[in-house]
């Protein structure tokens, strides 16, 4: 039943078939919201035991200091060992924040407007300001740019990571490029882990801007759904061997670890970079909530602890997402080239590709009858898919069984919006 | 004994003698930090059942969302609901965020800087940013203001509140001038409450800047240390009444009522504001730590209960306050007009005059022989204080023992230089 094959009565009659099987799903009265990365209430249960590590009284760093009054800005010490190893660098080269590492990246690329970077001319000094963004990709990342004014170039994802050549072609020659978003492991939809030659060719970047950053958001770096997960090179390390280390600052966080809301966020860079974060850091607040970075390094111990630790997510979360992708396989794939998509080792979302002009239409019909899927056209810059093609799946939060009933759905709309669009030529 | 009926040989006679028992004292190697308003272990350990109230595993917001999960950027309806009476606001103007109030009033200036205010052009657009500072004043106000490149002028502060003649001329002439820091109640460092004719005139402040807002840090709004504490009014209430109510901001925390590193701040402002406020913070985060937010409420269940928990902070405070306004009286006050010191009903700090051009030389002193007070000059704009006689002292951390070491040394330090000054002119 592949659909390119089918002759235009046969296309209407499918096409009948499948309103008729959409408008019955319609009247189930479904309420499902698949739009975010959320953790399931089964995956928070998993750190319950965090909240209690603190009951026996015991507040102190392990400096002797007291994680319940004001202090310590970077972190507590025991904290900084911890994370140093989730984001790949040493722990003198992380600075240990609040919940939020969405809130990090804001606050760094705002404090590089209202101040610059390492001298460089503020950004809200200069004429333009760029920034360059792999597609799809995060649009909260996008929202941020958005936010600040700065233009989006959309940079092509390949199946090692961003196009490259056209990377360091675009930064070589122009000074107003300042920035580019990477989610290097398992990215933001795609699931794509970076190379170890794109890792090094990011590290060894040669900018026109010295005041260029890579915005290395390493979201998902221990959230692996297979048994030998890749692992990406630390690209503080490859920038240094190329003495190029101030080129990048790294992002982490446990809100996909431990709680989303609850968790702690990290930013990690060279010294010197952390030093002036920390000039900055020091004048907007006295101190993070440390009491929460003790109840992680305690509830875990070590950092070989928590990937342990992440295997119970894997059990919870592979369910899910193979509900997703056979389903896809075992529904859609006999329709022929009408959809494509990722079969993540990791991560949060599959990313799935329908046909060209697509996209809005189908997340239009799964929401008119229920299902609420991220926005078609959230993860390009602007929210506009040049193709209007791309959507993000996100099967972490729903039960196996909402998410069979709703991507039972999605398939009917996928099938019901690809017959129409293949009608339009007939 | 009063220093300035000596002459000039007594003088000499008692410089000597209060040299060699600042030498004896130095002999002790004392080592007390009393820079900043930092509470004592006692008082958090006040607020330990904080840390348990949740191991019952009801982590559910009154309208049955997920404290663990993403969501609800503005905070949890019950702390909304809990924590507006603190500052004077309804529920629906005010943000619950994170730990750290300094960070908010750091981030809704830097935001100022970025975008502007409701429309207004962003102020790193303008040429100059002016600031009212009523002095003496909190140190990170104005380190906030230094950052920014923001011009700070002095403002005399009476017993009622600050000059209010003076501030109300300057911003109806000045475009350039877009705030002023007030800490309204028990004011850092001089524990002064505004009057409501103060309150008044700021809710009723005609501004030639559109954009001028109010910085209301109401940082000590309800810890009290009398039986019959003076309650500001709420200046968003009287702004209403005199359609002004995008004039201020107000600040609020629990920092110094349960964790210093782990409480809750908020922000609450008009609905035009807040709205404002709300679309920039969703820019920058998903939500804040709403797990602390539960615990503040579960553990105090209302506010009132807050305050009552706030008669226990009194008993740890008064004594150490009392220890330091009694000594100051039994042992200063009979040398003469070389001092003069405040007896505040609330708040975290007394703040010391000493006779001009004595307080560097007498913090010097302090810190020679071990005890570290607030620097000289830092309850002034860029640290300049034009008298040169300005001293915090912050009785809250060290226990009432360690307090009266730490002011016979002080007091032994302000005899020493107010002699030596007095032997200037002999």
């Amino acid at each position: 039943m592949d659909l390119f094959q089918m002759s235009k009565s046969e296309l209407l009659e499918f096409r009948n078939k499948t309103e008729n099987e959409y408008n019955s799903f319609k009247s189930l009265g479904l309420k499902l919201d698949m739009s975010r990365g959320k953790p399931s209430p089964e995956q928070l249960d998993l750190s319950m035991g965090m909240l209690n590590v603190l009951n026996d009284g015991n507040y102190k760093s392990e400096n002797g200091l007291d994680c319940r009054n004001y202090g310590m800005l970077d972190g507590i010490p025991e904290a900084k060992k911890f994370f140093a190893p989730m984001i790949g660098v040493n722990e003198n080269e992380i600075i240990v924040c609040g919940n939020s590492s969405l809130n990090v990246m804001f606050w760094t690329i705002q404090t590089a407007f209202t101040h610059g970077i390492l001298g460089e001319k503020p950004w809200c000094k200069c004429d333009k300001i760029k920034f360059l963004c792999p597609t799809p990709g995060y649009d909260r990342h996008f929202a941020i740019c958005e936010f600040f004014g700065i233009e989006m170039i959309n940079i092509p994802m390949h199946s090692d990571g961003p196009d490259m050549d056209m990377i360091e072609k675009l930064v070589a020659e122009d000074e107003s490029i300042k920035g580019i978003w990477c989610v290097p492991q398992y990215s933001n939809p795609q699931g794509i882990c970076y190379s170890d030659e794109t890792v090094k060719r990011f590290a060894a970047l040669k900018t026109k801007a010295k005041d260029f950053r890579i915005f290395w958001d390493n979201a998902y770096c221990i959230h692996h759904l297979c048994d030998e997960p890749k692992y990406i090179l630390s690209i503080l390390d490859e920038a240094k061997k190329v003495n190029n280390e101030n080129i990048v600052y790294i992002f982490g966080s446990t809100s996909k670890v431990t709680f989303s809301g609850a968790g702690v966020a990290v930013i990690g860079a060279s010294l010197e970079n952390i030093k002036s974060l920390k000039t900055a850091l020091g004048i907007s607040t006295i101190s993070f909530d440390k009491l929460n970075q003790l109840r992680h390094v305690r509830f875990f111990g070590t950092f070989d602890n928590m990937v342990e630790h992440m295997k119970k997510h894997r059990e919870l979360l592979a369910p899910r997402f193979n509900a997703v992708t056979d389903m896809l396989e075992e529904k859609l794939a006999p329709c022929g080239k009408i959809a494509e998509w990722t079969k993540p080792q990791g991560g949060y979302f599959v990313s799935f590709n329908a046909m060209n002009g697509c996209a809005k239409k189908i997340v239009k019909l799964c929401s008119d009858a229920g299902v609420k899927l991220t926005g078609a056209g959230a993860t390009f810059p602007y929210g506009k898919d040049p193709d209007d093609k791309n959507i993000r799946i996100a099967p972490t939060y729903p039960s196996t069984e909402e998410l069979k009933k709703a991507m039972e759905l999605f398939i009917i709309c996928v099938k019901l919006a690809s017959a129409e669009k293949l009608l339009e030529t007939k």
